[in-house]
């Protein structure tokens, strides 16, 4: 197979693209879709500083690497989620990529900065791990954007999760869920714009993408997250795309052309009735939000800014930290 | 595990409903489904006379099993889609069970009726056999039950087959055919009334109902079927359904419940512009409708009502057949 573009011998083939490339005009091919989704979906506003939402995996450190290459002032946010090696790893090459690229990455942990980690946290909350997970990266996502000033939260969701995500949401026909599946959420109102600049990409892109550029990422999926629903609408959305290349595109795209705005109403409506948390201040529809109530049920706490910390010296557990 | 109704042996466990039934019990379990989507969506008229389509398999003969045992004056129609020893083989088993139950069965032949089999009007259309299939039957089942006089076709899709259905709508968000997808499609028009009674049972259940009751049914898929994307679909699904007993049901009832009505509009729309077919009359919303293209690619002909029989004997050719 040869380059779409140069005709050169192709390095990656893209089933639903129906099309080869060569690793320079594949790296170009990639920053070309995160640019295209970009602009399709207005995410970031001219001059609009953005915080990266880093994991350490592919998907992030793709994203973050996409940005500055496009000329977005993008900072990167880390989470340390204490979950054994596995944070350990994540955080080394979310700060290995940070050095490298000479980029500010924000670190939040949550053991130190919340005395309780995601293990803990789904125990004593009788959650599921990846639910407790969520809303904790959610949350503290949210509150550092907020806290720090950035115009958009960026997240390295890519095809394959939104599809993924998509397909659990018309499982269940959650209309509140399916109005908020959408590549830009407005900001207002104590929560921070969200975009996802990767829909147009899937993850094997994303992947090749950072073997070719040499960034090394952690290849594991979290050691928490296996037998996750996510995975197994993951794992039925690839057959379907094995038999018809194209499949997850068209039925992400289809949704986002021609029935989001149908069930757009439902989200809406549950923005109205917000008020802050009396805990930590985020929004919230009920009396306390769901992290603080998560947080105190694993004997934590919701991080409080350093000027507010209540014991110790404020920089042993700030609230949001830069990375040096 | 014990019946849930008796508390006998169990012998049948229905996984969704986390019950067991003994034999007896199950069978009124089938008909209590069958019963309680009949009324919950109107289906069948009172004293309304019903036309069911055999297939000669389980659902089919189920169906018709559970309309006369609970008194609906059904009768069968069977078509001879011309697929071989498949064809021959159903064909046997709705003739024994109409005889058994001394029941009407109304048998369109297509290749002695309309000059052509599904395999030949499959590769002349250049069409999917499933899909040649499908439109052949709709067609030849709606103008049996237009000419006979019958209030409403009955179908023996189930539950399986209309998440199956649903999730291939969804996977490309086809807005017509998702507003089309209801247990019960209005008649008018040229169009009979067209009625799901199974949609509350599972393939597994409509299996067992067949073998508790001594219905000899063809067990084997239709050989032209192998490969088709519903049955990919049927597959994904069944994989999620072993994750969570009942999401098959939750992904259908859901849709009915809180989707159905916001693309209805949808397929509203398409029944206006309808015209009788020049060919045979059916109604149709181009120059001549899908069958009659399909059976002139074939080297056929629309099935023609005895009166009108172009050469031969009427009766050698009649479009609506009794069983004798």
């Amino acid at each position: 197979m040869k380059c779409r573009s140069c005709r050169q011998p192709a390095v990656v083939d893209v089933r639903r693209h129906n099309a080869g490339f060569c690793a320079k005009c594949f790296v170009r091919h990639c920053r070309d879709q995160v640019e295209r989704a970009i602009s399709d979906h207005d995410m970031i506003p001219v001059g609009g500083t953005v915080l990266v939402a880093v994991s350490g995996g592919k998907d992030s450190l793709a994203l973050w690497d996409i940005l500055l290459d496009l000329g977005y002032r993008a900072d990167g946010l880390y989470l340390g989620l204490g979950i054994g090696d596995y944070s350990d790893e994540s955080g080394r090459r979310a700060r290995a990529f940070a050095a490298h690229r000479r980029a500010r990455l924000v670190e939040v942990d949550l053991p130190a900065d919340a005395g309780f980690d995601i293990p803990a946290g789904a125990r004593a909350a009788r959650r599921a791990p990846c639910s407790a997970c969520g809303l904790s990266k959610r949350h503290l996502f949210n509150a550092a954007a907020v806290e720090g000033g950035y115009d958009v939260v960026a997240t390295g969701h890519n095809l394959d999760d939104e599809a993924a995500v998509l397909m659990g949401n018309v499982l269940r026909w959650d209309l509140a869920y399916l109005g908020r599946q959408r590549p830009v959420l407005d900001g207002g109102g104590g929560f921070a714009r969200k975009v996802k600049p990767l829909i147009r990409l899937g993850e094997r892109e994303t992947a090749a993408y950072c073997v070719i550029r040499g960034i090394d990422y952690i290849v594991d999926e979290c050691p928490m997250s296996a037998g996750n629903k996510h995975l197994g609408y993951k794992e039925a959305l690839n057959r379907i795309e094995a038999r018809s290349p194209g499949a997850k595109a068209a039925f992400y795209f289809g949704f986002l052309d021609r029935v989001a705005d149908l069930v757009a109403g439902e989200a809406q409506s549950e923005r109205e009735g917000l008020h802050p948390c009396p805990g930590c201040g985020s929004p919230t529809v009920a009396d306390v939000c769901a992290f603080c109530k998560l947080a105190a049920r694993a004997g934590g706490h919701p991080p409080v800014p350093a000027a507010a910390a209540p014991e110790g010296d404020a920089e042993d557990a700030p609230a949001v930290r830069g990375p040096g």
